[in-house]
């Protein structure tokens, strides 16, 4: 059946040969920051929707998939998270997630798109709920510097929440980049970065996973859920390390009830540990 | 982005407002049969394509996700598997992951359309490897009836690897089924079917463990796993029981590595258990 451009969104992915659509109602602004192209959409089903440059950044309806999985899972292998740096993540769902954990006492979120937040202050209000906690403080500039230029050991975890690995993004999958997290983390801190899908990107996590031992951060472990709106259904992140084990994680269950998550929970977590056979013989 | 519609295969799910393509290189086979509309494609990424009345049924490159996961585990969760009947499931690749398992001494396959059969031995060989295995019987006749027919106690497992709730297959998602497969399994069997998206079908799924607790499958067990091809990229399927337990499952390295599965393994087989948030609350 041919989609009707005027009714439909549709994102193509060339190089994988899949797309994927979504129902407009309207299309509610649309701008070229000094970055990137951003649209905003009204959709039938999945409500509001942001586009960058063409790739679908996140719906209403499933961005609590990829923004708990991001975050949960990473603050309760640390011990004891107090100091977080979110890079990218503009707009805020991560850093609303972050400041569900008791322990944090401060976040910096550095995001390199101002428009991307302030547009999300608009049209996610939601994901934005937080960001006038006195914890958080978010700057717009360029992540990889703030990386590079950050106090050593100022970090407990350092979350990437990037787009894809192309243009300004590129630097954020590369092993330079991950030896200044290192720095930034100490010895102690844990790292975890989006990494594609696992269908259609296992090569790349191959490289995210050997740039990350090149860097030092010796541990890793996959992270796999599902993620409707992006390329395949099915998204990963990448933990590492190089000293705190990633397999074990703390198991509170009254603070899992805090974060009045609609995926996470400790199962899902241990389930998000398993790694594919395809992917466990890659890796 | 446009899609020429020449150039590639859309599925949409009107009452999700979504769509997805493949991109094709050509048509290869297309027909009416006495059940429903089935087209072959060769697509430029993920190999032989089947679409029946319109819907994505499997693909080369993923159907092993589907497939694993509709067999291994409700196969290591019985403690003796040995006869097993699949419902549907004419593509034959249910059959082929069946047979991998050594305690199997018996399959009835029943699938109502002997052409998507026979298709599926002409343009999907290799899910058709095992058919030729004297344990395998293959009939072309209704699986509701022939469930209602069956011996009593006459399967150790059911597998229903049905197309969607709607047409012929509507039945196979009722009480009066879900008794007559009891009755099949005697008191020891385990029951599985697919049972759609988490995300899109949640609804559905909780029809299902309501339906089958009527019916006397009082134990269920949601599984949930990638499917990139199918609405969401996100499915699942249902374990029932009236008494065998559905969470502990036989850990055999062994056996599981002789399977050469590309997703399962032990770990996967866990995680599918794991129940996201929201659908903790709703069943």
């Amino acid at each position: 059946m041919p989609l009707n451009t005027e009714d439909w969104f549709t994102e193509v992915a060339p190089q994988d040969g899949t797309a994927f659509s979504l129902k407009l109602k309207q299309k509610v602004h649309e701008e070229q920051s000094t970055y990137q192209r951003i649209e905003i959409y009204e959709t039938e089903r999945f409500g509001t929707l942001m586009i960058i440059d063409g790739c679908v950044m996140l719906s209403d309806r499933d961005n609590f998939l990829y923004h708990e999985m991001l975050t949960h899972p990473v603050l309760f292998t640390h011990p004891d998270p107090r100091r977080v740096l979110i890079i990218g993540g503009g707009d805020c769902g991560t850093l609303r997630e972050v400041l569900k954990h008791p322990s944090v006492t401060q976040v910096h979120m550095v995001e390199i798109d101002e428009r991307v937040t302030r547009l999300a202050e608009e049209y996610f209000p939601e994901l934005c709920s937080a960001n006038k906690d006195p914890r958080a403080q978010i700057h717009f500039a360029d992540g990889i510097q703030w990386a590079a230029d950050a106090e050593p050991g100022g970090y407990d975890v350092i979350i990437v929440d990037s787009t894809d690995p192309v243009g300004p993004a590129a630097g954020l999958f590369a092993e330079p980049f991950y030896r200044s997290c290192l720095r930034a983390l100490g010895p102690q801190g844990i790292f975890v970065q989006q990494s594609e899908s696992p269908l259609l990107h296992s090569g790349l996590i191959k490289s995210i996973h050997d740039e990350l031992h090149k860097a030092g951060l010796v541990n890793t472990q996959l992270l796999c859920f599902p993620q409707p709106v992006y390329p395949s259904g099915w998204w990963s992140a990448t933990m590492a390390s190089a000293a705190n084990p990633l397999t074990r994680f703390r198991e509170d269950a009254q603070q899992v009830k805090a974060l009045n998550a609609e995926y996470y929970n400790t199962d899902i977590h241990r389930a998000a540990q398993a790694v594919p056979e395809f992917l466990r013989k890659l890796l």
